[in-house]
C-alpha cells in the first residue's frame, strides 16, 4: 500500500474515542462490555482502509469486529467508512498487531482474519509473515479453543508458505479456494486490496483453518 | 484418459515376467527379495503409460519402483517403455489399486505417488478419488510410519478436495506448489497428461504431505 503522511489524521483518529480505541491494555479482558454485549468478537489484522469490516460489520450485527491497523494515514480511512455508517459493532485499534496478547485475555476473540497482509517475499523476512509460527502462538493465545484464522490472498508464495506453516502448526484446514472469484463461494467481501488486483486479472487464495485442540 | 481396446494386450504383458507381476498376493511381505536388494520402495497409482516412472527408475537407480494400472490398454506402454529403457528397479501391476493391503505389507512401501488422478467431478463420487479418507488409511496401512504421499494434478477442484482431506486425516504438508511449472522445483519429470495439459496454459499443482506418528 502506499503510504502517504496525512497531516492530523492523530488527532481526528482521537477525536472519536466511540470508534478508535486507545486504552487498549485497560480493555484486556472486557471488550464485550466495551460492546455491551455477549456476541463473539472477530478481528482484523491489518484492516487497511476498512472496506472488508465495515461490510462485514453490517452484514452481521450479531458479531463484534474489531481492526487493526498500525498507520494512521491508512485507518483513518477506515474511520471515515465507520463514521458514515455509524456502527455499534465495530472498534479500530491503531496498533501495531504484534503484540495481541497484551490486548486479548486468553480465548477473548473467536475469529481472526488476514486479508492480503503483507508478503514479505525475501526468506530472511519470513518470520515476519503474519502466518509464521510465531503469530500462530500468539493468535492462539487470545482465540477461542479450535478457534479459526480466515486467510485470503493474491500472493502465491505466501498462500504457499502460510498453507505450510499452518499444517506445521497442527492446524485443521476446513476450506480452501485456489480461485476464489470463479468458485461457488457466497458472501465475498472484497477489500481495497481485492477489487484492484482482481480487476487486474490476479487469481485470489482464500483459506479457513482451525487450531487443534489442546 | 481415452482408452482403446488392444488386441492381445493382456497376453503381451504376460509374456514379459520380469516385468509385469502377476502372483502379486503371494509377493507381499516380499518385494525387496524380488528387487533383490533392500533399497526403499516407491508405487505410483495410476501409472498409465508410464513416461513419470520410468523417467524416475532411470534417475534414482536406488529406489525401487512399482507401477500400478488398472488398464491393460494404457500399462501396454508403460511396458514399451520398460523394454525399451530394460530397467531392473521399476515392475509394473496390472491391478486396480483398491486393495493395497493385499499386495503390500504394512510398512513395506516408502513413498505413494499420485499423479493427475481422476478427479471424479461429481460430490456424489468423492469417495473414488483417490484422495479420499478411505484410501488414505489404506495408504498408511502399507506405508512406513510417517510415510509420504507426492501428488500432482492440473485439477484445481481435485487439489483442493485433496488438500482438505489430508489435513483432515492428520496429515502435515511438507511442500507445496499452486504453479509447479513457474516454480523453482527442480527435477521434475512430467507425466504424458501434465505434458499435454501444460502445454494447454493449465497449472500443475503439486504437493507432498506425510502421515501422522502413530
Amino acid at each position: 500500500m502506499r503510504l502517504r503522511y496525512k497531516p492530523g489524521a492523530k488527532e481526528r483518529l482521537m477525536s472519536y474515542p466511540q470508534y478508535v480505541i486507545y486504552n487498549v491494555q485497560e480493555r484486556k479482558g472486557k471488550w464485550q462490555e466495551l460492546f455491551g454485549n455477549d456476541h463473539e468478537i472477530h478481528v482484523e489484522i491489518g484492516t487497511g482502509k476498512g472496506k472488508f469490516l465495515t461490510e462485514m460489520a453490517k452484514a452481521n450485527p450479531h458479531i463484534n469486529y474489531i481492526g487493526i491497523e498500525a498507520y494512521d494515514s491508512v485507518i483513518i480511512s477506515a474511520l471515515d467508512r465507520l463514521i458514515e455508517a455509524d456502527l455499534p459493532n465495530l472498534k479500530l485499534l491503531n496498533l501495531n498487531a504484534n503484540k495481541l496478547e497484551d490486548y486479548f485475555a486468553s480465548g477473548e476473540i473467536s475469529r481472526i482474519y488476514l486479508n492480503f497482509s503483507d508478503p514479505w517475499p525475501k526468506n530472511k523476512h519470513a518470520k515476519r509473515r503474519l502466518t509464521y509460527k510465531s503469530f500462530l502462538k500468539m493468535y492462539e493465545n487470545v482465540l477461542v479453543p479450535q478457534g479459526e484464522i480466515h486467510f485470503k490472498t493474491d500472493n502465491q508464495a505466501l498462500f504457499e508458505f502460510s498453507l505450510v506453516s499452518f499444517s506445521h502448526y497442527g492446524m485443521k484446514l476446513n476450506y480452501i479456494s485456489l480461485d476464489l472469484h470463479n468458485s461457488d463461494f457466497e458472501g465475498n467481501i472484497m477489500t481495497e486490496y481485492e477489487e484492484k488486483f482482481s480487476s487486474m486479472g490476479h487469481r485470489i487464495y482464500r483459506c479457513e483453518v482451525q487450531f487443534p485442540k489442546k
